[in-house]
């Protein structure tokens, strides 16, 4: 079989290549059969960090923006051009994928309905046209041993959803979601894919004037509703997760950030049978920290799947950027710790190159950047978490609660007038003595203390 | 009795003083008499528009920032001086307070404990300088027939709330804030306070790195809980009521928004016994809209008072403007008219005069705008409301979902093969040719329309 | 001659139609022959107000976004593309471009080169493409008297300006860049274009890791200079303009804002030569209201035009929405009046119709909607003007540096002697006794009365 | 001579002593008497990296926040206050200061001159006051040999100042700012200031609409004038520098940013006078990367000193944390490194303690984690200046420049024709072809490699 990429089989080489990246062409700090115990479990790295590449940006993404046109040169461009309306091309590239995740050491891969095939005049032979690339995919899936991460529909790039996929207001629109909808869980099913996906991109408003946004809300909650009862007719037993981001295409998303999202769920007593998707850029775009989602999900117990991308705090719109900043990488990695992995997720690259890294190399260069600063953020944060570092320093933060009328308060008993007998005749004085500085200045600079001390060596 | 503040009675003149609001001293749009008809309800604009003066900002703001001292010049001052340490002095205040009411023809006030009285030495001490100005202010209630519209306490201000009033981690402050909630619970029922709020100001987190932010929000839900049972043990009526609130003093504060608060609200059980104060300036630091709130808050059934102010959009901090915007004002008050009024609640002026708008006069005209400002807005939405406008709109828009297996679907009936039995082989065309353009640019003309139709004749 | 839109004539009506903007099809306050004094000049609207329409959102915006497809419908269209390859075609929409701006009353057009015609083998093929329209275009100029508000190049759009256009390190790129600049100044010169504008959409940086700044910096001060010769040498008299952005395709555009500009113009000596183009939603992306960037160019003397657009304060990129908020338009054109008019500019509506407003007509409402609010403001500017409210204002309010030490230190006398010697035994409280209450809530009241007073009228 | 901090002396100790920050008091990178070489001239680390303490943040600092009272609790404190109305205790402060210096090793203070002692009754007092402390300082310094690295006024914090000190509207405050300059410029010469620092924090407007924008920078423009008169006059040589903020306490700052502040001088004719003061959060606050504003300072001739601090990019205020991001500080002191240091400059600490870091302990931890992070970030820098890492992707990537027509240009030559001549018939594909790819993803993981690398050995 002829090499399709360029680019030599990625290994790792632990820091003994030189600092350049360019040279490099081996991982740093992911070493796939390292071991690591967490919780009691031990596994290899690659099967903690299940590193996924995303169809839409590694395979389709032309490297346009809003003021450009494409600028990506790919080895299966036909002069010049990815014809996606040919499906023997988007069978072609197919076998590119594997190769690429064969060459980088990936293990998983994602994609949107509309990724993988042209549409047809009809839904039927749209849904035609994506089985015959579906089939090949099996296929492949079953030579190699590679995974599908997870799979969704797209309710958000056709002109017909330009008012939404689940949330439109045109009842035929609405009927196409629910029917693509239908095959994309069946194709998840055929393929065993560990989770299924929802990102309403256009379920949300562009603007509250003409919005019955009760009555949407109420058609999208119908909506999972029947894709949860119809995964459970067909036996696929993957995670379905939603996927919060504020705005971009729209005005305001309804998933808006993991809280909202949660309030959705709950309001319409979904909350057993969805998880969430997290994704970096979009948390910035909500005023969270990527570790901040993290957290908030998994404490819900709603941490289904991570997208390991980053973006720029000072910038309004997504760039999915392949991540790179290890102070956020070693935070999620912590809460991914605390919550013993992502047993049915992964960590899939929803990034794509900059415009100006246009070469099929970069695709190559991207990944390995991204797996290296997660894998590295993860032996930063299994070290604090050996260490006990943080979860000490909370443990010690409210000793005071673990006693007395406290401790009773947190089991459920005492009152307002509990605690009014106990402290009202204590002097201001008193009060504030037990008040304790929180040093947070001391905490931040060991924080930097692990990063360097855990990564250095590499390269000494 | 001696007349306290240099300013003339400020009455309705309907436009008929020209232009400059300097020279006015009188209301063009809030006609307190003025009768309006909401789903079939009449009242009088006063008891539609329960209009609320702060005292925090009112009474007792110096109007420091965080890079100068107080400006404020104030005719309770003693040598330039507001000495809140004196108690002869916090009682005098409260006859300023009842006279600024009456020449403005405001009937509600809200108050923390904090903006009261000085504390003592223990929170005893605390408490009974705090019921004198209560006995104070309770028989001028009498008198005039004033209203107190919310109180609450401060677990914000002193410097033992450092880390979170219900959420610290210091136990004994943790004590003192549920002693002092008490209190404040008392005081709501003693005054007949329609509603009590808690804005948690400092409940939230500096750093995820030290914070156990799930045995916070358990500690807070409690605290909550015990709120709710001693307001019922005292027979107290009035509402309870979050107030939401990004972060500021917080880097992150729980309460974020309308529907993170209520994710909190529904985790914990507690969705029955609170509603919302929303605020405008707090909206945009979430990145919403005032209305956005208004509207997700009354479409959860939660909408139970405003604080009536506005920010900058592009300024990063509670700047506390008074209102002087008319598409914010109209568009908040359409939301109020779909919500009955605020039955409880009110229009609170949670809005401090600029720092260089020191002088005593300028405390009333900053409220005369505000209060211009919403009833200008009021009227303008009655309007829209009356015609039908945006509720014609909206119904049209969702046409296609009212017939067959879409009012089938509304009616918690189909499943995904329902839709794609229908859609399955209808072509692309036909689909999108059911798609209308929604011309939002016309609805935003048409909404400028109405407001230069409906406020225009005031001066004409 | 057939009609190639499905839309009347667009007439004024002065209120006279109703509220609905969707029914009345007319302006309300665009009325072209109505006389209007500004600094002892007297012209009908429309020769101050030169509104014009943007053929690369009007007539080539396919309404795409990041995450979707094209959603337009054109009269154009052949089998729903606007085929753009085709040179028949190109010149047919020429077509429609006058029929459209003589429906509205428009009598002014801007274009970029890329807009018009398809790109050839070779910029002398493309330039040949280009000519052919160009040609089209000077015939209907001809008939109809319609004029060329401004012509640019695109810098931007092709994937080889990836890394800038004039800022590119790809010698071969700037040499195209400067070739192209040529051929549009030509083309500016035969078309008596009003202006030539240059905006550096990825004249900027993606990243200070890989870009030497200043070298960049001079490569356009240059690009610069050889443009401003070529344009004197051709004898092309109409104003060359920079149009400020701070980011968007690029991360850091250099000419930023207004000041920025400003700051790089006088590095490279380049300010007599160079005006500015001042753009809302670029306003707001930089950080500052439109009103401010009118300001400051202005008071530079360096107000050279308008881009009439706005965007939402709360959303990171810019959305070229048609302009409908009659606080930003009346502040706009009120340094518009301090600025008597715009002398070789003029009101350019770079903005697209929402994605969702997809029909022909909607570029017609969207046009009205926009010319009505500048309309508007038009009017509300000029009132304020004629009574000279601002002015008064500003003029009391620094009225002590009229006399004495004070008028002598604004002749350039002085030293900071001058001044001790003054005021070091006045006592603190002295000089806060001279310290004025701005009292702004009023200033902003009284604006609202003056535009409902100034508008209302029309539907009454 | 009694201690009167509870603090051991902090020297290097170089990764010895563990990561938990807290136990370590020692210095991890920061090495006083290692040496460095830049641009060929070799000096210890304690002479490029010149630390300054700040007064008003370390020293009067009382925790505030604009919702809650002080914290601080100070060694200086009687009964809980820091009395600044007691020039004894005004003065018994400066004996804290150098201890605190001594036992970090740190050899720069900087001070507002309101922050040193109490104002008086009139100007002439309120300077009787401040010599006496200045006295002291002077004294101790000849005593210690540390250094004041800048001086500067308030022209803020009093009350008089609410519309501006320099732009002012009311004559007096103005020239009680021109008394007061003149007082600290005396101050600076006296103590041999290496700069005098300008931050102007009221000079910008509250709203457009009540201020004459072009008066009061004309104001501004002739104080410093006076101001830089005045210092030649008296003989100081040390640096004038302005410090650029967008907005806060304002709602906008004329200083802007660098290049607003830039244009600023250069429209008034002081870009020779005066040069720049760069700090992290105020480049935050007006969109911009630190590293940013120091590389168009530094490539302007204008890099005059840094103010070390950080900020939030998620957060829209000051909030003047220590330093602690190892990104943000090895590429600020790159461009340190390019600039050759900071001659007259140097690191000044405008950072504080956070909130709920009260203790006297936590005055040491913050100083010592930032100048570790600086430390370290300067040691990366230095490595990737002595690698030449940047400078030759940037010299490589303009190669094409180098030779023939563009090594012209670069010289003044050439015209829009010569490139016209020289790319009309090469074809688009022969032009893209000489596009490079910037994989920018492998510059950015090569920076992680360089920190790893290098900060990695200290522990390990």
């Amino acid at each position: 079989m002829t090499e399709l990429f360029d680019f030599p089989k990625v290994d790792y080489v632990g820091g003994k290549k030189g600092l350049d990246f360019l040279d490099t062409k081996g991982y740093n700090y992911y070493n796939p059969d390292e071991e690591f115990t967490i919780n009691g479990e031990t596994k290899p790295m690659k099967d903690w960090l299940k590193f996924s590449v995303a169809y839409w940006h590694t395979m389709d993404q032309r490297l346009v923006d809003p003021f450009g046109e494409g600028t990506a040169v790919r080895p299966w461009d036909v002069d010049g051009v990815d014809d996606m309306e040919d499906m023997d091309h988007a069978l072609a590239k197919v076998d590119y994928l594997f190769e690429f995740m064969d060459k980088l050491g990936l293990e998983y891969f994602a994609f949107h309905d509309r990724d993988l095939a042209p549409q047809g005049r009809t839904l039927a032979e749209t849904n035609a046209n994506l089985d015959k690339v579906v089939d090949k995919i099996e296929q492949k899936m079953k030579e190699t041993g590679k995974k599908l991460l997870w799979n969704t529909s797209s309710l958000f790039t056709d002109k017909r959803f330009l008012a939404g996929g689940a949330t439109t207001p045109f009842a035929d629109v609405f009927a196409y979601s629910a029917a693509q909808i239908k095959h994309s869980l069946e194709i998840a099913k055929r393929l065993g894919s560990q989770s299924y996906v929802f990102w309403g991109g256009r379920e949300g408003y562009e603007s509250l004037l003409n919005t019955d946004t009760k009555r949407e809300l109420d058609h999208i909650a119908a909506f999972f509703k029947m894709a949860r009862d119809y995964a459970k007719e067909i036996g696929y037993t993957g995670q379905l997760l939603l996927e919060p981001k504020p705005k971009e295409p729209t005005d305001h998303q309804y998933d808006t950030d993991v809280q909202t999202t949660i309030s959705f769920l709950q309001t319409y007593g979904l909350e057993k049978d969805f998880k969430l998707n997290i994704e970096g850029n979009h948390a910035y775009l909500a005023g969270h920290k990527y570790e901040h989602e993290a957290r908030f999900a998994r404490e819900a117990g709603l941490l289904g799947s991570l997208d390991a991308n980053m973006g720029d705090k000072q910038t309004g719109w997504d760039i999915d950027e392949f991540p790179n900043d290890i102070y956020e990488s070693s935070l999620v990695m912590y809460e991914f710790i605390l919550n013993g992995g992502l047993p049915k997720g992964g960590l899939n690259f929803d990034a794509k190159v900059r415009r100006a890294s246009f070469k099929p190399e970069d695709l190559f260069y991207a990944h390995m950047a991204g797996m290296d600063t997660y894998a590295a953020g993860f032996r930063v944060a299994m070290k604090m978490y050996e260490d006990g570092f943080l979860e000490k320093i909370k443990h010690d933060r409210y000793a005071s609660f673990d006693k007395g009328i406290f401790a009773d308060f947190e089991n459920g008993e005492g009152s307002l007038k509990t605690f009014e007998d106990y402290i009202l005749h204590k002097t201001n004085d008193e009060i504030f003595d037990k008040v304790e500085s929180q040093h947070l200045e001391a905490i931040k600079a060991t924080l930097n203390n692990y990063i360097y001390s855990v990564l250095g060596p590499t390269f000494n």
